[in-house]
């Protein structure tokens, strides 16, 4: 079977190419949107655990997949499962609270589960998710700790699933034209990154103000981007880390949950990434990539909508497809096919970031330059 | 005389402000370019000491100035002040070598003396000619040091005589907007900055090179914007620096010549600089100021050319004018009329940035924060 799939789907995908269909068994009278047939190319059929806001974000976006299918909910609320059963079609059979979860492993008709519970909780639900066979997608930051981000690693290798991490970007056209650009050379050198993230955070109650549950502050939720981003535009990875903190809100911003970060990487080739996290500030979003021969600069650069900028060849035009369709397709090719992402959203990937993350917080407490390697 | 001119002054400025002569005594059929008239309001009399292309873009721009005259040359080359006294009708008796400059104080046609020589010889430069007794207008950075900058400061009051540094961003007309929309509070409170200042620079013999002439690399010739901009954009005084050095062409940037640094700023009001200053890179010149209600953006942000950029509210429209012909005639009026500037242009402010940037070499050299008080 498993080897019927992924015939029909190289086919399938190189009729797309043509544009002509390339086996008689496709009907050449269907529409293009129903060329994938899912009759013929399964979906990638994954749970959402954790029916939150971003939960909502990813299932109504996956409503335009056409690898991906939303076939399962997990949620402690089941008055949330009621009415999210009713929106997307879900059945009965795959619907799962937190202690009935671990029976998900009898279920053949979940492949994956998309873990976008609190942070703090990411590393049991991952664990759990794996211990079940079954493939683990997990909302960033993958864990509150690199330690805990290493043993999920470990523990889905150890299973035989993959672990990716929601790095919606990495699919993003405009972020990928970029990074083939700096990639061929289009920029020269590479100089200097800039990456400015954050925004004013509402609701002084929600998880992500509280240290147990997010594991940090801004740095954690929106940070990450600057940390990432800075990663994939310049192509190589920290030596060390500088840091400086500002807390201007001490009630609402209580120990462990920063507020405002500036922080600078230094990479191997000489180049500095100067980056900013925060919660108290909008109007960011900036990414900005120099190089000798050119530039780019991205605003918005990782929010939900459109992302735009230029280079100084002139504007970014791809057009805006929604993040979490584009990445959902994109992780069941991954799953289904091992098709390899332009830029690595697995789990190891995911480590390097928490090991950043771990060393800015490291450069604040101590006022020092962080080595990271 | 004084009190004449300065009535005739007042007089002109309150007929052109009303778009009406205000005094039978000034002919009403002139020309309003000739309304100013020499002969009526005296010029600031200026000798330019240090004839290189900076004092030449002066030079030429002091062609359109209504306040200030270009009538003296201070130079050790005679071929360049041959060329220049045909070029801009500069009198013998007003041209000085570096031997006989000091006799320029029985010299009664000249006012002021604006330094433009190289940054390490601004000093002795400033202090002599205020010794002569003329008004010193000294490029930027107006020392090496935080040490001589106040010696600076101090013996120009003891002589009685004006010093103002060349911040020629101060009488900008869209950094003033933008200064002037921070004071009435229309960007709420303000919680960032950020200054992008740098370029490749060209000939690696060149003063600016040189550690004994320039006393630093990028910072004191280019980040010093920078510096300068986040002071006057955010309206506070810096608590601390951090600061981090990249090297990648020890050849060309030998020991005491900066290549890169980044480095951070803490405000009192828990505002963050975060700034580049480099001399291998371009597409630079950037400010950005954020608030809880708006921001401005500038690029270029402190080039010879327009200042461009927004705010929330919109683009930044004021007409460009030649940024060295508005400084030159804006001082003018400060030391004729003694007007205030609205960004202060005094040593005492130089004194400042130059405290800042042997902070920001400290805390390079040490990896520490720098308290700045």
């Amino acid at each position: 079977m498993k080897t019927r799939r992924s015939f029909l789907q190289k086919a399938s995908a190189s009729a797309l190419a043509m544009s002509l269909p390339a086996f008689p068994m496709f009907s050449l009278t269907k529409e293009s949107e129903t060329y994938f047939d899912f009759q013929e190319v399964k979906p990638l059929r994954v749970a959402i655990m954790g029916l939150g806001s971003y939960g909502k974000r990813v299932a109504d976006a996956m409503k335009d997949c056409k690898r991906a299918k939303l076939v399962g909910l997990v949620s402690g609320t089941p008055s949330k499962v009621e009415s999210w059963k009713k929106e997307f079609g879900i059945e009965d059979k795959n619907c799962y609270n937190y202690q009935n979860f671990d029976q998900i492993k009898n279920n053949p008709d979940i492949d994956a589960v998309y873990v976008i519970t609190p942070n703090g909780l990411h590393k049991e639900h991952a664990i759990r998710t794996a211990k079940a066979g079954k493939h683990v997608i997990c909302e960033k930051p993958m864990a509150t700790t690199a330690a805990d981000a290493a043993e999920m690693v470990s523990v889905c290798e150890q299973a035989g699933v993959k672990l990716l991490i929601g790095y919606r970007m990495h699919f993003e056209a405009n972020t990928l034209e970029v990074v083939r650009k700096r990639k061929a050379g289009e920029f020269g050198e590479i100089k200097f990154f800039q990456g400015l993230s954050g925004f004013i955070i509402g609701d002084p109650t929600q998880w992500r103000l509280d240290p147990v549950l997010s594991g940090g502050g801004a740095m954690m939720d929106i940070g990450i981007y600057s940390i990432n981003g800075a990663r994939y535009m310049i192509g190589e990875e920290p030596l060390w880390v500088t840091a400086q903190e500002v807390k201007t809100d001490p009630v609402k911003f209580k120990e462990g949950i920063d507020e405002t970060i500036t922080f600078q990487m230094g990479f191997p080739n000489g180049v500095v990434a100067s980056c900013l996290s925060t919660y108290s500030m909008n109007y960011l979003d900036k990414f900005f990539l120099n190089g000798t021969k050119g530039f780019a600069e991205m605003q918005p650069s990782t929010g939900y909508g459109p992302i735009e900028g230029r280079t100084h060849q002139g504007p970014l035009t791809n057009p805006h497809v929604t993040h979490q369709t584009t990445q959902m397709d994109e992780m069941a090719a991954m799953i289904l096919d091992g098709k390899q992402a332009e830029i690595p959203v697995d789990g190891r990937e995911g480590l390097k970031d928490m090991k950043i993350i771990e060393a800015i917080f490291e450069a604040v407490k101590t006022g020092q330059r962080v080595d990271l390697v």
